[in-house]
């Protein structure tokens, strides 16, 4: 990709709501930009962020076999009034009416919908356990969207809803989705994570789990022991009138900020006796599946990396979900030193590599600028200085290396360095 | 995958309300599940469709420039309202309050919140042309939902918007999209495929083309020129009180039923005027590009696959958007059978090839009424006769290719059978 040819512009100046790096680099980079309150559009930059993020999230939901499906987003109230959840949710699920009067609402998680789904299919316990999943855009209409992607209304989610006919199987699996959150937010770049257990809120009375990224940008207080590593959500110890101060084990809890980027339930029968799904055992007997639910916010992780790894000159990707691998930038208008330029982008985008390039010949200070932005993990400069000798510069966005190569090594060098980087 | 495993039942009866195969086939072979009116879940094998065409469209879009968005699809009146559509479309546009009393929609085009994106980015002749696309669900309140995927509400779309400084680079890229909107549907399978003139619709008087899949479950009447092959939209030339029985060149229509799977737009400055977008020319003036659009129904293409191509049994579906490669029936219980089934299994899996395995010993009857629903364009069929000669059947979906062949090199035959259906 040419940097003139990619849409979204790049900017320096502070946008006056942001109060967090996320917010604020997500905004100056051209990731993303503001349609409503709590409603963003992504351009090219934030939608390859959430394309990777995304396909992280597939291969290990597949790994512990997940199928992937589509459920509706907008729905007839009819498939909430079964579960009861039309008449208890408050004004945060989106009610209308469409053209013929009837109620429809928009699915801001999917339980019904997918149990709807999937009730009348696999009857039998041999084709049990099973597991759905779906990556979809949903609509929550939250009271106060915040701080860019951190809560807003309309958010891209990976919801997970198994099936089993043990409440064994059942926490089984529920330890595979644990550990399988656990894998995508390591390959993502999140690493400051704490799991907390959680008040099971709308989905009902249930064990559940929260994923939570510990950084300032957090709204929920979080009590971690520094003893045996539990930690709780402060809201949760209060809610089940539990010591607010000191954990179990006789340690004082450490309160941190987190926001949370996934969660996970043990939904029991909740869903399934009330909407009525059933499945033949060994016996021939009906019998109501147990389920869980699991639920990943990929907007919050793109946002959470930010805020826990940059520097003050914008986003430090992992190369894992960088929108660009390696970003080249030419800091010389001489036909000999664009001409190398040209070829490593060339060669590299022969090898499959997503590497941008900044062909505009502009000095050093705007060029980094926007490659900082950017947040490309390596970073090639062609200046008039190094080239004289025959050589370039290979340097990682958090500057941790920085090495003088020859022009003639330049691909072979970025190569190896994107390998040690992986 | 093994068959047991799939989310998604297999029926024989026909739906009540199915009048086309495609209705029929999706539902009987578990590939969708109606909602609610016009509204469907897409279970893993009609997902698996849905995303390799969706990966088909993608390829296309970047080869002529594309970038990859994603724009909300709930939004503020606001945005519509600068373009004047939100009074002048009628019920078919969504229209609901937020829990502020905010007037809000649900998107059924993007013109709105693509301009609103991007109007303030590459604000420089230098930086034009570009296009950006989104592969996204949206939502239009069809009066009179019908024929399965065929008319729905909620729909997936694949719809892209280009920007341009003038006419001719407009009508020059209108050609690049027209040829790409041919690869996609050669490649997805359409065989079928008509170009007819239209109406601009609801996007504003323009030049503009429709993609017709030709079959009798279509609502389009559609007037196709045998002399100079050119097609219209009976309605258009209503519309547009042209002469509803010849061609300009003499000829008399031919009247056929088509599909609209896609259709282009020349929009002109229509949505860049109104919503106020322009970018600096080479004096340093501000101009208002003229824009294009351009979408393609992912839903409509693979319902219109099973209408161009199924027999009394199932769809047919083409290698390249088949949910399956591969599906291997076992119609013995006999071990030494069954392990050979299970090597070849094993086997396909490792080289990446999409398969499923009906390993339930079932009859024959019953395992290939399983397979001719779920259409994978090769079958391998381990049976007892066959097997005690050392041998499997190599048979394709279309029923065109038979072979019997030596279970020792079963695997070897099957990946170059795929090769040639490629």
């Amino acid at each position: 990709m040419l940097i003139t040819h990619l849409v979204g512009e790049r900017f320096k100046e502070k946008p006056a709501d942001a109060t967090f790096k996320s917010h604020e680099f997500l905004v100056r980079g051209g990731y993303i930009r503001q349609l409503g309150s709590g409603i963003y559009s992504f351009l090219p930059l934030g939608h390859k962020i959430m394309q990777k993020i995304g396909n992280i999230i597939r291969e290990e939901m597949n790994a512990i076999g997940g199928q992937e499906c589509l459920f509706p987003y907008a729905m007839p109230k009819e498939v909430w009034e079964e579960s009861g959840r039309y008449h208890t949710i408050g004004e945060e699920l989106v009610r209308f009416k469409d053209r013929k009067d009837s109620g429809m609402l928009l699915g801001m998680t999917h339980e019904e919908p997918v149990v709807h789904g999937v009730r009348s299919e696999n009857d039998n316990y041999k084709r049990y356990p099973f597991m759905v999943y779906q990556i979809q855009s949903k609509f929550r209409d939250e009271m106060r969207p915040r701080a860019g992607l951190l809560r807003v209304r309309e958010f891209t989610m990976k919801d997970a809803y198994s099936f089993h006919t043990s409440q064994e199987c059942l926490e089984k699996h529920y330890e595979e989705q644990r550990q399988a959150y656990v894998n995508v937010y390591n390959r993502c770049g999140i690493k400051k994570l704490v799991m907390v257990e959680a008040d099971g809120g709308v989905m009902g009375d249930s064990v559940s789990h929260e994923f939570m990224s510990v950084n300032d940008a957090g709204e929920d207080t979080l009590s971690i022991c520094p003893g045996c590593k539990k930690g709780y959500n402060k809201e949760v110890l209060e809610i089940k009138k539990m010591d607010m101060e000191r954990c179990a084990c006789g340690s004082f809890y450490e309160e941190k900020r987190g926001v949370e980027i996934g969660n996970i339930f043990q939904l029991g029968t909740k869903y399934s006796k009330s909407m009525s799904m059933t499945y033949l055992d060994e016996n021939g007997n009906r019998q109501i599946p147990v389920m869980g639910c699991y639920g990943i916010g990929l907007g919050r992780i793109l946002a959470c990396v930010v805020e826990e790894s940059a520097d003050q000159f914008g986003p430090i990707w992992p190369l894992s979900i960088a929108p660009y691998a390696v970003h080249i930038c030419l800091i010389s208008a001489k036909a000999d030193i664009k001409k190398a330029a040209d070829k490593l982008y060339a060669g590299l985008k022969k090898k499959g590599i997503d590497v941008i390039y900044d062909n505009r010949a502009v000095s050093a200070g705007f060029a980094f600028g926007d490659a900082d932005l950017i947040g490309a993990p390596v970073r090639v400069i062609f200046g008039e200085k190094a080239f004289a000798s025959g050589e370039c510069e290979l340097v990682t966005r958090d500057k941790k290396i920085k090495k003088v190569v020859k022009v003639s090594d330049i691909q072979k060098e970025t190569l190896a360095l994107l390998q040690v980087l992986k």
